[in-house]
């Protein structure tokens, strides 16, 4: 389905992050589960640059939580860094997106990760089709917008 | 009020809390928005050996979000050190609770903060009463139950 | 020593952030604590604006760990926002730098804290005197860069 | 390398662990970083009731940073719950360990996780054989300790 939509790495969103010392731990380096918090503030400007921000989608009576996530450290972000983390849908279906990231510093790729999320219905808390409005969204190609604050 | 009721640090609870490189910064020391995450298992704790845990107040249809906190640091707590943490009722208002805590490590008082809660609504998100299951709960001086799980 | 320098609400500078599902709690509103992750957020653009970034500071051989701080709640800032956090040294001595700091949506103010530090050097970690060229940026009056990424 | 040196579920620890309000999102569940934090504490525990704290073997001069982890979201766990954090070591190498975990409530699995680790040496930031201390400890077979503050 990955290639049916065109989803892939050249469909991407990059968003800059710099990193606080909340980020950090005694190791000097940033602590392994703060990626995901990194992670979930790119996906969720990846889709506000597609016009549709998650507290629509939550309206529209669908939530997305993780099903799965995995993440690989090649080499550690450090604070006051300003980090690139590129997002994109690596796979939809019509009950589960999978989204991929990846964390720059310089050019150099830090880390890598994904998560996996089922749709739900907010109602019901029973799973439910990914939201039509959902898939539209991450087909659209055009230029990303270089809002910093979306 | 406090006298009244006999609050005061007389009438605490201690819960005990390992520290976690979760907890620490590059600095080597715990963050210091941290200890506000401790002070909140304290007080749920303190308030689970008064047989109220919160999710009955808030199945009762109040919760008691912060209107304000401060803290002082003494000396930083550090990783792997098993803290203290005491917490206690300083006031008690018919619309605000306000709690204090200490920390401490071997005995030495590393931090001191305060947290104040008032009363609203779930339903209609606006102020309300104190609950009187709360303040009763409050007003229990009995030898606090050891259990560390509570 | 406020007046002294001139420091005060008209020698600020203004972090935009995005509210992130991480910062919430099941109330539905931002978790407490969570509001002084991004007072540091802002303290370091500040900084960075002044073109005296933290890790210069610590690389000169002192740190500044916090003494104290207080925080007001007075409206929850929600998922999605695209908040205002303010950030201004309110005070500063030979040996203590404070800060103040106030969180607003759409013009409306949420919240207002601030931090106080010491100057300690990080060979001895004892105190110290704020560096000078700390306080030469502090005293930078010019307009502030815009870079968001800043 | 497991079967030989028996590692495995059989040779788990377990820390329990009451959910925090600081641990929920809007969603009314754990938020999914947070997870990590928890595996930190388990995994923490397990060394400290093998009489291995992980402070001992950073001033041994190693340390052991992440490189991968993974994570299943089975069923969400809730505030103020009481959760069973089962760990154990299923891998270990000369080079590395590998830790697996299961959040239960009641019984019910929850949640499912691993995380890889690396060995460091602290000075040279190089990898380094695993010590030898840490493998011994993992090997005891001893009935752990039931101290819920190791």
């Amino acid at each position: 389905m990955t290639e049916m939509n065109g989803f892939g790495p050249e469909n991407y969103s990059i968003l800059k992050y710099r990193v606080l010392y909340a980020d950090t731990d005694k190791m000097g380096i940033v602590y392994h589960s703060n990626y995901f918090r990194w992670f979930e503030a790119a996906r969720g400007s990846y889709m506000r640059r597609r016009e549709l921000p998650y507290t629509i989608t939550e309206a529209g009576g669908t939530q997305i939580p993780l099903t799965e996530a995995g993440i690989r450290y090649f080499k550690p972000a450090l604070y006051e860094q300003l980090v690139d983390i590129k997002v994109w849908v690596s796979d939809i279906t019509a009950v589960q997106v999978k989204f991929a990231y990846e964390v720059f510093f310089e050019g150099e790729l830090l880390i890598r990760g994904f998560t996996n999320h089922a749709a739900i219905n907010v109602g019901t808390m029973r799973p439910t089709r990914v939201p039509k409005q959902f898939e539209d969204a991450l087909n659209r190609r055009e230029t990303l917008c270089g809002d910093p604050y979306l």
